[in-house]
């Protein structure tokens, strides 16, 4: 566990801040526990309200004792909730002392029957989704949050060399997950990986191979996978790996909040020469995409251009999935959530930053057959980029 | 995977319309996954509508070809969302076309902001929080799901003697819940346990020995265990397990979507004589509240006199947690989530009836030294109950 530079919380305020004035809000609340996590250091369960300028305060409700000694940010009981508005009024004259102050708040994650609750126990405030916001600042990571992307890209690579050696004719995708997960687990994974979209889980990744990795899935990825049951419909089955299919190795943990995301291929034998072809292609799409990976790159452009290389390759229907079922992005950011901004994908114009940390998976889906592709993860510098993903790059042949 | 019985989203279904009826609502709109697949028997994304009388539809979002194959309502292509109100209002006429029709929904889980866009998209509709509803006819279970419940615990237990199998002095906390976790992952544990509560998470439970155990924390149990960082406060930590110290063991698996709970205490050498005297006064309020435990106990009535209890051995202030950060709950109902109804908690004065499942988890904490109890699942059945949990009760000494 490594412990937050002396200014780490404020910087991040303070970039907050500066969108606050730009967009007119008079100040934001955050409710949920990763960006309460983001912008104190501590995860116990509260309210953290940031002012449009000067000091924020971190509302606890339980355990204070222990927010108190891992915030960066004032600590405060939040007491009974019937007087949090009458609480804030009293913290902050200057936002609540207006008529109708304009306080943005992270609704896409925020229940419903809170946000109503909101309503009602801060009468005066214009509620504002201030989501868009609150991941934009997130997008570009402090040089303390790269590090912890590494140390997890690490823990991974490792984690896939264990899988691969145990790897054989028969195993189930299961009991390849399995061994995979232990060893993530062991060099310090959480026990989960945390996804921001409503209704999308994530286990600690998907190992699957042949059809059972080309199903139709509901998953807001490429390839969803089978899954072990109707109830949790993704990931790896109790399926056989057989000789001659491709094997997807889409790998992640999570380690001290932040989580990484690769992906090889592998096969047991050789693959047929079509999926060999489609395998190229992705390494081709991914190597492209490096040549254009550095400050200035617009993510929309870099989806389009893969798009095109796959409609060259022959391979549009198959490209990120398949028909009906495709996903429409090439990529996406990670950090303390699976599922950041940007995402390479149509309506992401602004262009990237140094510091911002992207996993681009081009990846080919085969019904009936397999998936095949190749993930990386990127930390964009002032030049270019650092590839963080640490495992070789090739198809592994078993 | 097991496959539902004929008449199981049917007679669900039904269930909720009676409620329905009572409470004067037209139709139920559920939009979370965990929902989704409890009335269809599928978990892909999209929208359940349920109306007052006939049949429910599934509008399905992706993937519609996977949601048709294992769904029992009538799936639906969700199509544009931005037509989702005048498509409802064509399929359901006798409830879209009258005034004001009241729509129950999940708002505990709805995300704001897509609260904010039914609103919009569902123009007539008088929305109303049936989060209630839906948890109470949850909180029965069918005999598929029971069964459900006692595969999983079978898998629980048996991963409880891999671990205690490979306990010794000096291994971390972490080294034994991956123990734990790799035997019921291999055992088709889906690799996560699905929690209700908003901010609330659980891996697999908690692995957490002597001081680490008793660390204050934001979970909403009874011990929450230190955990590798502040970024995930819960849980195993890398704290080496020192002899004559309580080793808490909850461990919690899902398997085909069902979770079971257990806690059990283990020692290397012999616990303190304190420690000792509150396992056995934990033990006793078990027993105690097993005589209650049949159709008609009162929860509420439960858990104050395990209070009661608590308070004639001396321990008030240790029951549950310690101190500010004590909870004010004796169990819970478990089921898809961890965290079901009923509550053994004030409040929850609806007596118990057949097909509910509880996890009762009498624990004693003491801050520097640990945490000791102990923790059984059980099915309320017409004449009492069958518990469902399969591990041995007792102080585990190695």
């Amino acid at each position: 566990m490594a412990v937050w530079p002396n200014h780490e919380a404020a910087s991040r305020r303070e970039r907050l801040q500066q969108l606050m004035r730009q967009q007119g809000l008079d100040g934001c609340l955050i409710s949920q526990n990763v960006g309460i996590y983001y912008w104190t250091g501590s995860m116990q369960t509260g309210y953290l309200f940031i002012p449009r300028e000067g000091e924020a305060a971190y509302y606890v409700k339980r355990s204070l004792l222990r927010a108190s000694s891992e915030s960066q940010v004032r600590t405060v009981d939040l007491g009974s909730f019937r007087q949090f508005g009458a609480k804030l009024a009293a913290d902050y004259p200057a936002v609540f002392g207006k008529s109708r102050p304009r306080i943005g708040a992270d609704l896409d994650v925020m229940p419903a029957q809170l946000y109503l609750k909101l309503l009602e126990l801060v009468p005066g405030a214009d509620w504002k989704d201030a989501s868009s916001l609150l991941r934009r600042v997130r997008s570009v990571k402090s040089p303390f949050e790269a590090q912890r992307i590494r140390v997890a890209a690490q823990a991974a690579a490792r984690a896939l060399d264990d899988g691969l050696s145990e790897l054989k004719e028969g195993m189930t995708e299961l009991e390849l997950l399995a061994v995979i997960e232990y060893a993530i687990r062991r060099q310090g994974h959480i026990g989960l990986m945390r996804m921001r979209g409503y209704n999308q889980e994530i286990m600690t990744g998907m190992v699957a191979a042949g059809e059972a990795a080309a199903e139709p899935s509901y998953f807001d990825g490429p390839a969803g996978g089978l899954g072990l049951t109707p109830a949790a419909p993704q990931s790896a089955s109790g399926r056989p790996i057989h000789r001659g299919e491709p094997i997807l190795l889409d790998i992640g943990c999570c380690i001290d909040g932040y989580v990484i995301d690769q992906t090889r291929t592998a096969v047991i034998g050789s693959l047929p020469g079509q999926l060999e072809r489609a395998y190229e292609a992705a390494v081709g799409i991914l190597r492209r995409t490096e040549s254009h990976l550095a400050p200035g790159a617009v993510p929309e452009q870099l989806y389009a251009e893969a798009l095109e290389m796959a409609a060259e390759a022959g391979l549009s229907e198959h490209f990120m999935g398949f028909g009906a079922d495709q996903v429409r992005f090439l990529g996406h950011g990670i950090g303390l959530e699976i599922d950041e901004w940007p995402v390479l994908a149509r309506g992401f114009a602004e262009p990237l930053e140094p510091g911002m940390v992207l996993a681009i998976e081009p990846k080919f889906t085969f019904p009936g057959l397999g998936v095949v592709g190749i993930e990386n993860s990127y930390l964009i510098t002032e030049s270019g980029f650092e590839t963080l993903t640490a495992s070789p790059e090739k198809l592994f042949i078993v």
